[in-house]
């Protein structure tokens, strides 16, 4: 799996943040962008599916469930479209100027929910990363729950699920398999933290984490 | 080019129209598929980008100028996301029960505008189709003009032109030669149809090209 991702260029400024449904990655989010912001560099925070107008448009058609749902290909090429679209218009543009780019979800994301969620073919996703991304984070931090807690803190929150939220249990199984089996195969780019930890303790790590990380940037 | 392509099954029922801006395809439809429904049988009659609802959507986003334009890889990716739905949904539950299906715009139009019109890489087009399509028309009909007579035609409609009508001369051809290669290389396929006739001469042509195919197939 991670054979076929490493030949791939990464940046040292480009810092990804994954994790399944419920793992506290707002929180961490706020806290890493603050963290950066203390050194005095710019700071672009994005995310995925988004981060242009169009992206967030695709964004919009890939988790609304009032049409009918996308097959298991179009969805991933929803998400392959709207990250060439990021990539090109957001990410690349930023890191070219030498900002830093904190992304919430990146290519990781389709390797766990439509490679591992769905079964899509990993070499075939891996193709397209090749093809049309082009490009991995310098680092991802990991946050792991496991499913139960994470599910349970996302009914918690007392919104309506999206479309991807309202799968089942063996599902997000499939998802946290996955990207634990990435980040044990690329211990170099991942750090994987324990997001079963209350809030503030994760936010502290992945600030811990990101400031190791910068320091040897 | 048609190598990579004539390895898919196709199938008898499945027909699609194709061809530059002002080809008339319009005209050509209404009759086809009225000649269709002469016959008693169902005709289904679609079209790409589109042909269902969240295809019509993703066509939505490929078409309206508002936002920023997509890259070429994001415009391809969209295209065959919604083809994959297209085919899934409407193209093969339609041939399965014995309908015929009359498609505006198909593959081939990826090839011709993704392909010869922005240059992409056509065994990337080849491995898409491959991957999310799967399927060939039996017969295609493209309606074959010279860009400066089909682009007058357009003019006339006095409508605001979208996205793709908006490109320059070259693009176009670059798109008119694609076809005719794809045609050349496909024989069996391809019906070529000259349509700097009159409209009624067009159609008249293509309904007796589909009533010689439907004959033999």
């Amino acid at each position: 799996m991670s054979g076929t991702t490493n030949a791939l260029p990464s940046h040292p400024r480009f810092v990804s943040l994954e994790g399944g449904e419920g793992a506290g990655k707002t929180t961490v989010l706020d806290a890493l962008r603050a963290a950066l912001r203390e050194g005095g560099d710019e700071v672009v925070s994005t995310r995925e599916p988004g981060g242009t107008p169009l992206a967030e448009m695709i964004r919009g058609l890939l988790l609304d469930p009032s049409h009918e749902p996308p097959s298991a290909d179009a969805e991933l090429l929803l998400m392959f479209a709207a990250r060439a679209q990021h990539v090109r218009e957001t990410i690349l543009p930023a890191l070219e100027r030498g900002a830093w780019v904190l992304c919430d979800r990146f290519t990781d994301s389709s390797y766990a929910y439509q490679g591992g969620g769905r079964g899509l073919d990993v070499a075939w996703i891996a193709e397209l990363e090749r093809r049309v991304v082009g490009l991995q984070p310098g680092l991802t931090l990991l946050l792991d729950v496991d499913v139960a807690r994470g599910r349970e803190r996302v009914r918690g929150r007392d919104l309506a699920p999206d479309r991807i939220e309202s799968e089942r249990d063996e599902f997000f199984e499939r998802v946290r398999a996955t990207y634990r089996a990435r980040a044990a195969a690329q211990p170099q780019r991942f750090r994987v933290i324990d997001a079963s930890r209350p809030a503030a303790e994760v936010a502290a790590e992945a600030v811990r984490q990101l400031q190791a990380w910068r320091a040897g940037a």
